[in-house]
């Protein structure tokens, strides 16, 4: 490439020299991508990203993503060479407590890590949800801009690996990127055709740019990943690409040019060992009894990009200074928006609901509660699974986040649409969600039916591991969605989500909590939720008589006390529930009432929020003395012992749904308020 | 087609009718797809389909999957046409309780229906699995057969919508499918354009065709779903397409000839309502005011097939009896499977491990377990989703399930080859594997890392529902597998997993109990397992001196009693934990024991086995008059509760991992001795 010259391929060879040396001193890891994958990074870092290494934060940079995390040192190299504050200690203390420099990357640890990877394919999908979001942004701060001459028009790079691209998260990101026609993302994949089992023939042998080429994309091949110049022309021909995404199908020799062990599994994942690292040194023509040899110069050299970077910076500021100018509207939209901070007065446009025994399926209120936020919060967007009437996430008269051409008679829309179509994808959509989120300061939410969070599952822990503020709209939550049957009916799903440390899972009891439940999960914006939103309706709790929906952002509140409590006595018996259950703890504790025993409810809507309350709450509301306690759910009674304690009882089910009316599920799987009064008896 | 008249047509069109009137009866379900596919599913139940209706579980029969699970009209309109069995009222008291014709199929619910469908994409999972396992049971049964010769060939047939073909897990599936060259499969692809959202131009415009190409499957084209003799002639050619599976992309009308709601997402999921389906039977010339009209001579004429089935399956008997007269092991062996029974004194080859302080990985032990048992136990296989070395899931020397063309440096094998490998895909693993089980008596096992059962969820779900006894090999089961960092340690998984009903989750503590664990699971044939197992080296614990390993098949046993009990003394505290941490409670007793507190400790590799217990039996272990109570496991603390009770304590992790070694882990998250002591002594 223009400009590249022995320095640069030196600084190539470093960075191999570099991997093999890290993952040599700790003993473990990965070292044969970031050997062949060298050359590559190193021309996006120093030619084709556009990044300001002194500002890892700068708004207007392109992103970088590295799908396949085991071959972290990949990056690291890179932000070390690039001078984002790596140092050669931080590469020496790779996957050791404390590091900088972890076996995954993680974003919020390392300066220039756009995202966590590490669980394949996530990163792709990761990738198409930024370049979403990219587009999203544009739209809300620039929309008028003709195309390419916004500052906020930028490219998003990812690379991935063979197991990435074998992994159906990626498959249904990449096609839902082709529909999208997301023009900015760039997408090379490592075919180096060695996984851990060695020789990928064994088990990935289709023709992956043909692949990408049904998805609708642009595909070159690059034929060596040693060749920069051909790379260079590679990744010229993908940012010309502007109406399609761009794939680089890149054949490099994993472990190159270590004489043993290229193009073998062991290069994938183990220490080359102190023979085969010696010897590669020579074959680069390095010092074979130094380890982390960096010539000063090479670094020098390396890290031009850090001034290259500031100069764009500060040609991209005067630009975004007059902009600021201009759009005070859009200045301070993005000013909360980097800050994750709402619009005074939003929550003050929430609906409420009178009381009304007939009621409201939760699903239908959640949908209200987005229609009347939507005029407020612009940043907020989402869609579905392919389910949005069921999953009420599409707002009324709303457009579309779709290509022009992609309208179809139900759905108007245009490139900076709002309502999202996931299509039957939950994976990807939630790996595309953490995408967004992780792009910048929209808030994005999901549905699709509560039963198929299992799909999405590998895509929420990441979420909550990175503690990204994406709202998960999980409706159909129980045995309550009646006819579809046991393969649609989450039984296991409350207790399995409530095991994900971080995520916070809020089940509604009736609209007004929804209400609430929705207000707080805005207001948390360092992690993200699932509501768990009924199919059925539920009946409209009366707040006059019962308490306050505002509980709800307690995680647990006194929904009807015990008619002692008044009079300064306590409950002899204390019945809790979550969601549509709760209306049955209500019934049952009016039998028990009318036979004289005074009976407390408590909707839990919410046990993360619960948890963090101060003990004098939690007292207060499951007074100690109190032993006698009841809890219903319809799932498994996994973490209720936690609630009720030794002498209580829980009801719930221990087994798989069934196909019929709801009403006769609950009855014949004695989800009912008798049941719950004969177990309020026995815990007495 | 040759011998199609009108009687045919008029049963296609009473199937559309039927499908119509049993939605329109029940007031929900998926009339549309039923309508337009029925023309499809007659031609195949009727001509193309080897079945037998009056033995639906006839060894030499097809299988017809019917991936997209919520159109369960199109499947129960043929089986009641065919004589399987259903009659009218059942059709009737479609999605009511109790009903043979529940919302979705269900297998070992309706005769004739092959596999529990309905979360989209796993049809197409369990047609590659099944393919698969037919091509393995030919090989255990009449490997020397010549092609198409033998009585274990038949034809795997799926239908899959827009949805199935969305999803990720049919992808991966479909690439391995590409992989393994499966010629006995056939899909069908329905090319209707319509999914829920309606024209599915918002998110799914690739071209289906063009990326099975890329799979390497054979392709065809019908641009009719109404042209039975276009569908009938790609019919014979997938037939007779034997080195690659087959897809055909038919283009279909959803809701034809409904005059309104046809090609529409209404169509989909909703019945017509009476307007509209009287309008449908004026079109098809069928009484607008009768439901369920059926003319006793199209249905005289469509059971015709039984004769068919029965003769088809005399011919192949006799073959049969012959074949099991000239196979005397064979037949046993088939008769074994047929039946999930195990050979007589196969557990005698069960491999023990002597006392051993340094230790064996669990997952190490593993492996050897199946390296004993292999030669006892054919119909035991597996592999893993590319991490072979690492799950120790690939016995040594025996071959790879490959075609011979697919073969590598390291693994060689052939098409009846006993090592799966099923590339970086733990969703299509998942979903495979209940194909497999579902086809024939193989006991199959799958390994990924115990984070990635995440991934697989979906499919994991699906086994404990249908009670298939498949067995994941799940390792690097916690924060000990070290430097890999929180991407790749499981922290809410075993909770997660212990949420779903029907599965067995085991996580054995040494060697031992891996080896009983291996018998028990493999005893257990009528439900999945997943084996828990560490990357780390465990110590092998003395026998002499602790409790055998025998209990772990009662799921919790005394490893160690409290000094004073053989003096009939009562424990002072009971120490619990599972896998890796039950060193710990070891270590924690011998500190306490020293300072004079009579403590007992419990291993507890199975929750679900020790739930399976009389009440003496856990009374005996636990005490109920010792309260002090301390479980230790490296994971979040949901469920330990109902194990210690009120008065006890749960050591575990409420948060996510680090990358550092495992000994630094454990150490900086206080999962030691030191702690368990301490909450002992709180517990006290």
């Amino acid at each position: 490439p223009d400009g590249f010259g022995e320095l640069d391929r030196r600084a190539i060879d470093t960075a191999r020299i570099l991997a093999m040396d890290a993952v040599q001193k700790v003993g473990n890891g990965h070292p044969g991508t970031a050997m062949s994958m060298a050359p590559t990074a190193y021309l996006l870092f120093q030619k084709w990203l556009r990044h300001d290494p002194s500002d890892p934060n700068w708004v207007g940079r392109d992103r970088f993503i590295l799908s396949m995390g085991h071959s972290s040192l990949t990056l690291y190299v890179q932000l070390y060479l690039s001078g984002y504050g790596l140092e050669l200690d931080d590469l020496k203390a790779l996957r050791t407590w404390g590091s900088q420099t972890p076996g995954h990357p993680e974003v919020n640890h390392t300066p220039g890590v756009e995202t966590t990877t590490g669980p394949l394919g996530q990163g792709v999908g990761n990738a198409v949800g930024m370049a979403m979001a990219a587009r999203r942004e544009r739209g809300l701060f620039d929309a008028d801009a003709a195309e390419r001459e916004s500052l906020f028009d930028h490219t998003i790079w990812a690379f991935a690996s063979d197991g990435d691209l074998e992994e159906g998260v990626s498959g249904e990101a990449s096609s839902l990127a082709g529909t999208q026609q997301l023009g900015n993302l760039v997408l090379v994949y490592d075919d180096n055709k060695i996984s851990i089992e060695d020789d990928t023939t064994v088990a990935f042998t289709e023709d992956v740019g043909k692949r990408y080429e049904a998805y609708g994309w642009h595909v070159q091949h690059v034929d060596d990943g040693e060749d920069l110049a051909a790379l260079d022309a590679a990744f010229a021909a993908a940012k010309a690409e502007t109406t399609r995404p761009s794939i680089i199908v890149l054949k490099t020799i994993i472990g190159w040019p270590a004489p043993n062990k290229q193009n073998t599994g062991a290069a994938h994942g183990s220490a080359l060992g102190d023979d085969e690292a010696r010897a590669t040194k020579e074959i680069l023509g390095f010092d074979p009894e130094q380890s982390f040899e960096v010539a000063p110069e090479v670094i020098e050299h390396a890290r031009k990009v850090v001034a290259r970077g500031q100069e764009a910076h500060a040609a991209w500021q005067k630009g975004f200074d007059a902009w600021k100018q201009g759009n005070p509207d859009g200045a301070a939209l993005l000013e909360r928006m980097r800050t994750r901070t709402l619009p005074e007065g939003w929550a003050e446009k929430l609906p409420s609901w009178d009381a009304d025994p007939k009621g409201v399926a939760t699903r239908k209120a959640s949908g209200e509660v987005l229609a009347a936020l939507y005029p407020e919060i612009p940043e907020l967007w989402g869609g579905s699974a392919d389910l949005a009437e069921s999953n009420n996430t599409a707002v009324k008269g709303e457009p579309s986040f779709l290509p022009a051409s992609r309208q179809t008679k139900m759905w108007s829309g245009g490139p900076y649409g709002r309502t999202l179509h996931f299509g039957v994808r939950e994976h990807a959509m939630g790996a595309i969600m953490n995408g967004i989120a992780l792009h910048g300061g929209t808030r994005v939410y999901g549905g699709t039916f509560l039963t198929f969070s299992d799909y999405m599952r590998g895509a929420v822990r990441l979420a909550a591991l990175m503690q990204l503020p994406v709202i998960y709209v999980w409706t159909h939550d129980s045995i309550g969605l009646g006819e579809d049957g046991p393969t649609h009916q989450p039984i296991e799903h409350f207790a399995a989500l409530r095991a994900i440390p971080g995520l916070d899972v809020v089940r509604p009891a009736d609209a007004n909590e929804v209400a609430v439940a929705w207000r707080t999960i805005l207001e948390n914006n360092d992690r993200p939720a699932g509501l768990l939103l009924s199919r059925q309706n539920l009946p409209v709790v009366d707040r006059g008589e019962f308490g306050s929906a505002e509980g709800t952002a307690r995680g647990a509140y006194v929904l009807a006390p015990a008619s002692n409590e008044a009079s300064g006595g306590t409950p002899e018996v204390i019945l809790m529930g979550t969601g549509s259950e709760v209306q049955i703890a209500v019934a049952a504790r009016e039998r028990l009432e009318a036979d004289g025993v005074p009976t407390r409810v408590v909707s839990v809507p919410c046990v993360e929020w619960f948890a963090e309350q101060d003990d004098a709450y939690k007292n207060e509301l499951f007074p100690p003395a109190v032993r006698a306690r009841v809890s219903i759910e319809a799932g498994v009674p996994l973490g209720w012992r936690e609630f009720v304690g030794d002498a209580g009882r829980i009801v719930g089910l221990t087994h798989y749904g069934a196909s019929a009316a709801y009403s006769v599920l609950y009855e014949k799987f004695g989800l009912t308020d008798e049941a719950v009064v004969a177990a309020a008896r026995e815990s007495i």
